[in-house]
């Protein structure tokens, strides 16, 4: 029996890690969860798989549970939610934003498994993380499609040998588009995702292209992986997670049904596999599969993103934080669409050049991103 | 340095082993070539590589290559070429038929990385194969693209959580055509393979499918997996080159430009993989990548081979030598390309059945298949 804690159980993959948990009561038990705000969703929770642990970051929300459990053990606060990153075997970080580093050093410091979700901790705070995974031998284990589709393809596969990575795309709702219908998008049109249903950063994020962008730092991150080695591929099916391609020009793909639960059971099962909630995929009844090349001129966030994880140090920090603020300010009608990628671009031409950067200069660089 | 030792180099799998090996002259060395015939392929293959050791099957060509090379030893007949699957660290068994049965089990028994090309070795004499291979704790390395890939996908992962099988095939030419279509099919529509150059007898297995029949077997005996959970696949572009499906849902899936060097050199170089002369696959280039159930109505050798597969035994060996049989008399004209099924079943109806075959009743099987 191996214990789980869910740090962000409300959002989109936290619940989902719960359907997949709910189907492996006898192989997973959670001790604790973590989430932003008292809602029904945390009570729920709470009462069907009765942990040890909560944590809210919100004070009055951690009250309030405490008050309709109180045999549970309530933290509160930023530190009350980053100590549940000690807890439990598998440590699932799907908070959404930096504000999940805290969480996954103390993960990585206390030699846990630590499956995850937050993007934004491996952009600013990867190289960081990774020295501390390293140190205290811990686990990281993906559980983006992509990323996870990486990691399968590269089991029991040398390192040495991989010549490129191949991280499919599905595109977004523009993909196809030119710059005069980019420029009048509205927020509405930015957040209905053609294939996956996600949070509205991260739909905002996948229609300009800087999602993508993110998981090749991602990938150079978990994978030791320059930037030059490293594709994006059009595939608007979103049926092969991802690729990878050897010396001897071989590629292997992982190929699914799109289904976020996949990869998240994947991280807390492997190196095993076992019956998941997810149907089967019949590639004969799935159609045609595409394969383009990228509009990287029509969506120039994917190549800043490729300028920052070259230039390294605090860039990726500062690509992440301005890219949440200019997500916000879209969100908000203050900024086009095309204006996203030249709120980034500004900042990144204006951000100081740090190399090895401390948490200190990260959190740093972020918020000089987000300014 | 691993030395090899090439049992059929002459033929197009044997070659393009040679091409292979002639680009990482630093790991591999030639040990041995056998072939079955004198011809100036085999003279330029003496020249270029070198070996200490030869065997031609017929006597007259063994002579014949003794006095051009009088350094070399020649073996010569079936027992000259059979003793050659006792040299070298990797033998490459790349003969068309059940003669190379002998050669294989010999390689077995000798401990030695067995790289394996002949189809009816594996599907008329599998089981005993396989039985020899883990006795002596030697190693069966397929090179067939489809097996290749199949063995690729499964790297690294627990044998336990495989859920199927799907190997792909391009369908052959007559892909589509209707039973009053076939019943006219000459032997020269039949050879033209539309993505695979290839001996004859094999390219008319691809356009009766009875060549994904015999993979089909293959597969079952190297990987220990019934018939039942062994898939067909068509794939017209021969891009994905077979998959593997897991408990959780996930597909592996191993890609490449269809060009055999790729499986040959995996099987001389695994686990390690190397620069090939294999051009990189461009998949934005490729075009689209279609999937579709197989016609088994019109196409009905692939239903006699999962019969035999699953009836065990002898069946196996009946099957492959009642196609080579009528193979031949299609291309004689003496059987329509529909009568080549025919053929096929009336043999199985009338075969015994034995289990645990020995080697002298698979031999007697195939013989009776043949008739």
């Amino acid at each position: 029996m191996r214990e789980v804690s869910i740090i962000g159980s409300t959002g989109s993959i936290g619940r989902a890690a719960l359907d997949v948990i709910r189907l492996h009561k006898d192989r997973f038990r959670v001790l604790a969860l973590a989430c932003g705000h008292m809602s029904p969703i945390i009570v729920e929770q709470v009462k069907e798989f009765a942990p040890e642990f909560a944590a809210v970051d919100d004070e009055q929300g951690a009250k309030d549970l405490k008050e309709l459990f109180p045999d549970l053990i309530v933290r509160s606060g930023k530190e009350g939610v980053a100590s549940l990153g000690e807890m439990g075997d598998i440590v699932l970080l799907s908070v959404v934003g930096l504000c999940g580093l805290e969480s996954a050093l103390r993960a990585a410091r206390a030699g846990k498994r630590l499956a995850i979700a937050t993007k934004e901790v491996l952009v600013a705070g990867g190289e960081l993380l990774k020295r501390e995974i390293k140190k205290h031998n811990a686990e990281l284990i993906p559980v983006d499609s992509e990323h996870s589709a990486i990691f399968q393809c590269l089991m029991g596969n040398p390192r040495e040998s991989v010549r490129r990575l191949l991280i499919t795309a599905s595109g977004g709702p523009f993909r196809g588009k030119d710059k005069a219908f980019l420029d009048k998008v509205t927020p509405e049109e930015a957040l209905a995702h053609p294939v996956w249903k996600m949070g509205k950063k991260i739909s905002v994020d996948s229609a300009t292209m800087m999602n993508k962008g993110l998981e090749v730092i991602e990938a150079s991150r978990l994978y030791d992986i320059p930037g030059e080695k490293i594709e994006v591929l059009i595939h608007p099916q979103s049926i092969v997670h991802s690729l990878v391609e050897y010396q001897d020009g071989a590629q292997l793909a992982q190929l699914s049904l799109p289904d976020m639960r996949l990869a998240i059971q994947f991280a807390l099962t492997y190196p095993e596999r076992i019956v998941s909630p997810v149907p089967p995929l019949d590639l004969s009844a799935a159609g045609k599969l595409e394969f383009f090349p990228p509009d990287t001129e029509n969506f120039p966030c994917l190549g800043l993103a490729y300028e920052a994880l070259q230039k390294g140090g605090v860039f990726p920090a500062v690509l992440s934080g301005a890219n949440e603020t200019a997500v916000a300010r879209f969100l908000k009608g203050e900024l086009s669409f095309p204006g996203i990628a030249r709120f980034v671009e500004e900042k990144l031409a204006g951000a100081p050049c740090i190399e090895e950067p401390t948490l200190e200069d990260i959190l740093e660089a972020d918020r000089f991103g987000r300014e």
